[in-house]
């Protein structure tokens, strides 16, 4: 295995799920021109979805371990709109991070810091990304974390 | 009429609304390059704007029928925006599905599932795109649905 | 100085904040081909972050004026990303706006008008743009209104 970015996953203890398949008439991603549009991806683990709600049932430490989880689906699935190689993937345009959140929580940016943290962990500079992070006021079946991007590839 | 993503759309019963004027300082659609960026288009029948909160006091088939009339607003917007002419339209890339929900309503997807399914049932594999769904606690007017899209024309 | 959008700056009386430094492992902006994606704007004003929630404690105007600030920061991101020169931003393209909202607000809208509005005084029809206004349950800091931004630039 010389393909430095799966090294560095490994480095890190950390590896891709598979791609997530979307259950319903939509895809995990559509590329246009170099630009890769990844659906929003749900937080899942080991066990299954990571449901909670951040103010109310879950706190900020979780949630970015929830943000995690959302970084390396979106990674799957950047590595499986490029054959499998990410080595093709430029950089990481932009992350909007949605954060199951009661009225009063505001560390949406510390819960997506998950997220961005791992980014950069694993890609370098070319993790480096725009990003917004904002409270949803629910999340498909309850999770706690849905994160989708933008990415440039080659 | 030999314009088939027309013929498919009457096949369907279903019919374009004219493109709705936003009531403010943007306009429905900016192209750039092949790229084009639809403004959020909010669930609006033949009756008026369809309001509703998911969770509260519209259900998950009357949310998708919602989803559906902001696809078809999207559609109108794409077809103003390639003068007249759908067939210019090459990938539906991304929707971005905002569904007015309680804070403990997680079926999102059910919701938004009804634009996607309009979009790949008018326009095939082209229609298929990469997705987001999520709740927001609120929306314009209080319509149930807000869905933006990216598209790519030629 | 003859940068008409300077000279237009000035004349509304307006002045962009120097551009906010993000305070995690993400960047302000990141330029893909002609695309510029800024990170999602959270509202400041001179004394500071602007906190309040919409139907529950700040009103739609001074809502807009919070946008406004968001505006100013999205266009300080795209200067800094110009090398200095707003003459080389070529045209907004999407504006997305969060606005921190009780669930029965519904003037979105209003509310983000107080950006858009601004675009457009400053760059004429350059400014003019797609546009999504929804409602966040929570932002973060409890900021009113984050508005991020796409941009072409040459």
């Amino acid at each position: 295995m010389t393909n430095p970015i799966e090294t560095r996953l490994k480095d890190l203890g950390l590896s891709l799920p598979d791609a997530p398949a979307p259950a319903a008439n939509y895809v995990p991603w559509v590329r246009s021109g170099n630009l890769l549009h990844v659906s929003g991806q749900i937080a899942t683990g080991p066990d299954g979805l990571i449901l909670g709600k951040l103010g109310q049932d879950m706190d900020v430490e979780a949630g970015a371990a929830a943000a995690q989880r959302c970084a390396l689906s979106l990674l799957a699935q950047v590595r499986a709109a490029c054959d499998g190689d990410l080595t093709r993937l430029v950089r990481v345009v932009k992350l909007t991070g949605f954060v199951n959140s009661t009225g009063d929580f505001t560390d949406q940016p510390k819960v997506i810091n998950g997220a961005s943290d791992t980014m950069v962990e694993v890609l370098g500079d070319a993790g480096r990304h725009a990003r917004s992070a904002v409270g949803a006021a629910a999340l498909p079946f309850g999770v706690a974390v849905e994160i989708e991007g933008v990415f440039e590839i080659k």
